[in-house]
């Protein structure tokens, strides 16, 4: 797609430290990482988010999001593997093309994973289940 | 395996909000969510993390992801969703059964992804990209 940043990446038109690559596939370091060997596994072919993203290139991506969580681990030695995916505006994603962060992390390295909480009140849990399951 | 909080919960020897389930995966509202509507993807065999649980069955957790993002984003009207994976404790995985989370998020929930940033030095960018290859 015409202006996406990764699109240009996966075209060679923008530079990128890349780690892996295959026919559908492209990983290469978040140059903004939250921890030393950050990670993005991007489909070659253009997808928005999760919503998007056909079944079949979210788990050609995910292939590449196991093989290379292994690699990091080892490769780095890090202690731990956060691996996530921001969908929309509201979760944090800032390029529009379908990516998954693979993000090492090392024992009180001081990153967390989350801000808060939110507790369910009263019987809030059973009604939430419901709606989600009624939308499936 | 014995002992494991989300084993019993496949057992049914513990309580759990469900919101899917088919041979292979289950899918439960997490008892201390980040938002309303934190869900759990878990495979209903053990393995602890995503280096030790197979491909196959990693992709199984995968499909359900993506059915439950789109069903979480409309039925509960969620903004955006993030998916993620916490391997090892300093990733802050605390049940040691692999799990995927998904977290419906609404705009400026406060709730953020990360604590910080850790910036490449010099060449060190390239350097690590060869250390992950190396080790694939």
């Amino acid at each position: 797609m015409e202006n996406c940043i990764f699109c240009k990446i996966v075209k060679g038109e923008l530079p990128s430290t890349k780690v892996y690559e295959d026919e559908k596939t492209l990983a290469f370091l978040d140059i903004d990482p939250v921890n030393i060997g950050h990670t993005l596994v991007i489909p070659k072919e253009h997808f928005v988010n999760i919503y998007e993203t056909p079944e079949k290139t979210l788990l050609d991506m995910m292939k590449v999001v196991k093989k290379l969580s292994e690699a990091i681990k080892s490769g780095l030695k890090s202690d731990g593997i956060n691996v996530t995916m921001n969908n929309d505006p509201a979760a944090g994603q800032i390029i529009f093309h379908s990516h998954i962060h693979i993000i090492p992390r090392i024992t009180d390295d001081g990153f967390g994973v989350w801000k808060g909480k939110n507790p369910y009140k009263g019987n809030e849990k059973e009604e939430v289940a419901k709606q989600i399951a009624r939308a499936l």
